[in-house]
């Protein structure tokens, strides 16, 4: 544990340093949740989180930790989904300046948003060069520091304070699931669990299993053409999460696109809080029972809730 | 005060009686929202609670408040809404039968999911007369206590336990908004209210606006035709809800249709709550600026959850 880039002891320290920029986010319980998969099932509801999901936890704690120099200079970073948002807001609320790199195909309503809370926004085509280019650029004519959404040691600590204050209120757990993209939430919740004797299971979707099948082969795979509805999901696993991981042994379920669109019905319908699909990753692990967790006490990090309902209202307005 | 149906300590006991039935939903914030309203504004999730709605507070404490003799004999409500939900779940789970008078045309869903709860579903045409009459055979052939789902102290007491929990978390609010429908909810609200010297305001959909009506001109409207997309508040403001209503001089702001949708959307879009419209009806009044709270600190009943959320998923199955 000691060779880990990442210790408990710095989620717990990341956690004092935002605990007055975060929302403490509740933690729900839905007996029909707990009917339909036979477990006591505790709900982390970062969908409620500043900026609509548990990014602003890490982009919080890294820019908290930047020098006097460095704010000056400002951040930068690329991205089109919620660790755009995230480091905009955290960025602003600390008085930092930002800039956020996107594909001119990002759509109008994300650019809208991180614009509205604060950030530049730069876009460039929707390549890999043209983004790494842009954000290069970026860095030479201001200096910002580059804060990257995932594969950080700042951010997976800042990550790992979900699971923080999950524990704190559910001491009882079990085991703790949470969703794999480029594995930030998952490593500092797996940091977490493991300091208080929980499981973890990491839960992704069929359609970019990369993180399933680095850990199980040993080689961080670098590059994948994922395909799902999750798309929160798709970036590659990370190399400093791929280590946390590896070291900890976090196994890794899969689901597909269906399971996670019904996982994801199931929670609006009956639990009322709306999340992103991304979220209703570890919860269609639950329904569809691709873990061995009969009559455990299970945690949840519902990771995030900004979705489109664009089409939900424009139905209701012509009816 | 103290010649009314129901006292503020009326409140206070049943909250003791059914602290251990309801969720002890969150209260949450919205910088957005605050930004947007120039309010500090703390949103009391009662789409979180369970059923769906607060109405399975007043419902719990009705059913706690029969005797042995009554508890056997089971409770009756006509009601294809929430409160059909919540008196069946409150009953069950208090092992008391439930009978629920439903019209024909209710949604399989409402159906299904009363029946899901446990309650016995009984239809009748959808007419007023065949529901009071089929309501009263019930009643003859089984004794059912009957649970009106507004116009009764003890649901009023229950409706009431949401305004307390919210006053306890958040003393320093100026005013609370809720909506009104037959007045259960706002009657219980301002009681509570009134004991804390916290103004209260009660939000109305323009096309169902005869608790605004009734309460100005002092004569209690007993029908009308309602036509809104808040399908929670089309009945008729109650008799004991009026004289309660009335005494305390609560006020009514009224908001049309457009105003709740795009109300309704702010809220999905913004906070990531799940809320019918119903709910959305004071976040309207608060948006749309149709009551001078300026730097005031509001508290807001957000009643329910429980909207068709067929239309969204089959947009997205079909992409």
């Amino acid at each position: 544990m000691s060779l880990l880039p990442v210790a408990f002891d710095d989620v717990v320290a990341a956690h004092a340093r935002i605990r007055g920029l975060v929302h403490r986010t509740p933690v729900v319980t839905s007996r029909l949740l707990d009917e339909a998969t036979g477990l006591s099932v505790h709900l982390k509801c970062e969908n409620l989180q500043r900026t609509g999901s548990f990014k602003f936890r890490g982009a919080s704690h890294a820019v908290s930790r930047l020098s006097q120099e460095e704010r000056e200079r400002g951040v930068v970073t690329h991205s089109s989904g919620n660790h755009a948002q995230a480091l905009a807001l955290a960025a602003r609320l600390q008085g930092v300046p930002a800039t956020v790199v996107m594909p001119e195909t990002a759509s109008r309503v994300k650019r809208a948003a991180t614009e509205g809370y604060g950030a530049r926004v730069v876009t460039c085509r929707p390549t890999l060069e043209a983004r790494t280019e842009t954000t290069q650029r970026v860095i030479d004519e201001t200096g910002a520091v580059l804060v990257h959404p995932y594969d950080d040691p700042r951010i997976i600590a800042g990550q790992g304070t979900a699971a923080l204050e999950l524990l704190e209120e559910v001491p009882e757990l079990d085991v703790v699931l949470a969703p794999v993209g480029g594995g930030g939430l998952l490593s500092g919740t797996s940091l977490v669990a493991a300091e208080n004797d929980v499981a973890v299971v990491g839960c992704e979707p069929l359609g970019a299993d990369d993180a399933y099948r680095s850990l199980t082969s040993g080689d961080r795979i670098e590059t994948h053409t994922p395909d799902t509805i999750a798309d929160g999901l798709l970036t590659t696993l990370g190399e400093v999460p791929f280590r946390i991981l590896s070291a900890l042994d976090v196994p890794i379920v899969r689901v597909d696109d269906d399971e996670i669109l019904r996982a994801m019905r199931f929670v609006w319908e009956r639990t009322k809080l709306l999340i992103e699909p991304s979220s209703a990753v570890p919860v269609a692990a639950l329904l569809e029972k691709k873990v061995e967790l009969e009559g455990k006490n299970v945690g949840l990090i519902l990771s995030g809730g900004n979705v489109e309902v664009h089409g939900f209202f424009s139905g209701l307005e012509q009816s």
